[in-house]
């Protein structure tokens, strides 16, 4: 009945808890009380990464241009710039809008776009910020050219060269030469380096096995360097590099600009192929469903709360415990000294962080185990 | 300069057409024309799935209680009341709240929920709709119980028994009668029946062997009917079966309430189980942004538009087109016929559709070649 007194505990309005403010934690809570399953990131951790990752670049006298596609946050984007990044990439045009949006104001999308109307949409942002993107055949130049005529704005193009990945990208010097050469007579357009980015690389379990791909990656792009020269065409930027292989391009003196990503966050899959350099900092915090023989418990966290492309995550701080198989909204975990009960939390470290992060609206940054804030990850799901 | 005629096409202001609009289609377009990627529904294939399983069930003597976890949209469950269904099941409380909000009052939380915050928001959804949730150990009832007391509402209470899929659930009919007993005698509670959901047997890809697998669980169920029955406790719903199974539960008499969830859209797991009884309905609309070398297409939908957990999407209507590869952000296709160029679009059948779905926050409705309506997504990422 409308206004009707109970006698019981005071009765919260749903209005004022539940719409419109459906996040895991409010600043100032302890760990424990997060809702689960939830993206927790240790702020120190994170903040020691991107330190380490900033002094490697500027020992390397080269540019760093985190990776925005692993945490899609405007904010985790300017905390790295006032750690002296020159700017982030993202992977779509959507990202680029939330991120630049936010006040990121140079941003480069290392990825050909082909929608006209995402063209459009990337043009008309061109006009108050710094924005780039990637072409490798002359179909994509044509369509940057006729967006950024349509808006009445100019677009940075940088050509893209398949230096081993097998994915996009030019594969013949002469066909990168071409390129500029079109986009440097292209209205609207400006020639603005070269992306050279080995995808492949990046999670390849064995160190020598990554310096190789990257020594094959550079003779790939030494000759496409030397012929932009000999046609007289200035290229300012090489862009490229990941958390895998970072010091091989840096090493090669071809790269200017690094784009390295998950070392902010990392992942298990990075952990098992470079080591410890850069320290796990990002978590899903799980909770504890059900136990319900012994050695079995069940948590709140499957495949809708992390990704298992690279393997299932692992248990952090909990020995004994594996999380043995992935389910929508469970997680099988084997515990078989029962050292879990219902409602406990634990931490599992993802697998793989770019897709893991999202599937988040949310991420949870904590700092000697209180809740210091709220992260939006505004870009989640900006996939066109 | 503010206000500067350019003397150009009209520029449309990004206020209008980006902020607060980031859909990827709009009624009437073509799905040519829709922003890739993103999930598109064939409407008339939805509703000929919706039709055939709520057929079965009427045949069955059976309700039919969908599984909204699949689409986490309320749109789509409306339509499945339309068709017949008794109410809709989800997997986490704040799905629920998702679907109450949207006017679905008969919720089921087919789901342990240990957190007390969640209990609390789940009782108060209670005061004004249908909702129940499963307990598999008297710590789940008496953490209900608190949460019914504290938020002075009823809450409906399923006992979850592990008929074989070895996840949550009690495993004896005592440890159920006990269960059962327990929410009776307890103040804000009320014993609903029994959750008997055969997870594991679902994707099982011999026909027979899912047969067996139901026989077996039935023959778990059975005993604990029984026990009940004995101890003079009334059991009104006895509700589980998914898209694999449940002609299966459906034929063994003791199911009263099925839970199907996928065959109202279908992905390419289900459909390599159980054959064309139910169409595929949803596709992943893709769009083509590379063509490096002859034999190699580079797709923009990777592991952020799809999930790979039941293996890479099948590519829909184009001959000797595989999806060989998903990375983050792209697909790698080899098409040896070199039919597609940059600019295409195509439809990928995704391996498994929920955690696909839940990678969406829209899904275009098709019809005709023509988009109907866009579809919120509303529960996606709704996790705790």
């Amino acid at each position: 009945m409308l206004g009707q007194q109970t006698g019981r505990t005071p009765v919260t309005s749903p209005d004022t808890l539940d719409f419109g403010f459906d996040v895991p934690a409010r600043p100032g809570m302890t760990e424990a009380e997060v809702l689960t399953p939830a993206l927790v990131l240790d702020l120190a951790a994170f903040e020691r990464n991107l330190g380490k990752m900033q002094d490697r670049a500027d020992a390397a006298g080269m540019k760093l241009r985190p990776h925005g596609k692993m945490h899609k946050s405007p904010w985790v984007a300017e905390r790295q710039l006032a750690f002296g990044a020159t700017g982030i990439c993202c992977q779509k045009v959507s990202e680029a809008e939330a991120f630049v949006r936010a006040g990121v104001l140079d941003v480069l999308v290392s990825n050909e776009v082909r929608q006209p109307a995402m063209l459009d949409r990337l043009a008309r942002l061109a006009r108050g910020a710094k924005v780039a993107l990637c072409v490798d055949d002359p179909g994509g130049v044509e369509a940057a050219a006729t967006a950024a005529f349509r808006q009445d704005a100019t677009l940075r193009l940088l050509v893209e060269v398949d230096v081993g990945a097998g994915r996009c990208g030019v594969q013949t010097p002469d066909e990168a030469v071409a390129l500029a050469d079109m986009i440097r007579q292209s209205e609207g357009l400006r020639f603005a380096g070269i992306q050279a980015y080995h995808g492949a690389a990046q999670h390849l379990p064995d160190a020598a096995t990554r310096k190789e791909a990257i020594a094959s990656a550079a003779a790939r792009l030494k000759p496409v360097l030397a012929a932009l020269k000999a046609a007289g065409i200035p290229c300012p930027v090489v862009t490229g590099a990941g958390t895998g292989t970072f010091a091989h391009e840096a090493a090669s003196g071809l790269w200017t600009e690094l784009q390295c990503g998950s070392y902010a966050f990392m992942d298990a899959d990075y952990t098992r192929a470079i080591g410890p350099e850069f320290e796990q900092a990002l978590f899903v915090l799980t909770g504890v469903m059900s136990a319900p023989v012994p050695g079995r418990a069940v948590c709140d966290a499957g495949l809708k709360s992390l990704a298992v492309d690279s393997g299932l995550p692992l248990v952090s701080g909990v020995e004994c415990v594996v999380y043995e198989g992935a389910s929508d909204e469970h997680g099988t975990l084997s515990d078989p000294a029962r050292q879990l009960k219902p409602g406990d939390k634990l931490r599992l470290i993802p697998g793989h962080c770019d897709p893991t992060v999202n599937l988040h609206d949310w991420i949870v940054g904590l700092r000697r185990g209180k809740v210091e804030r709220l992260i939006r990850v505004a870009a989640r799901g900006k996939s066109w």
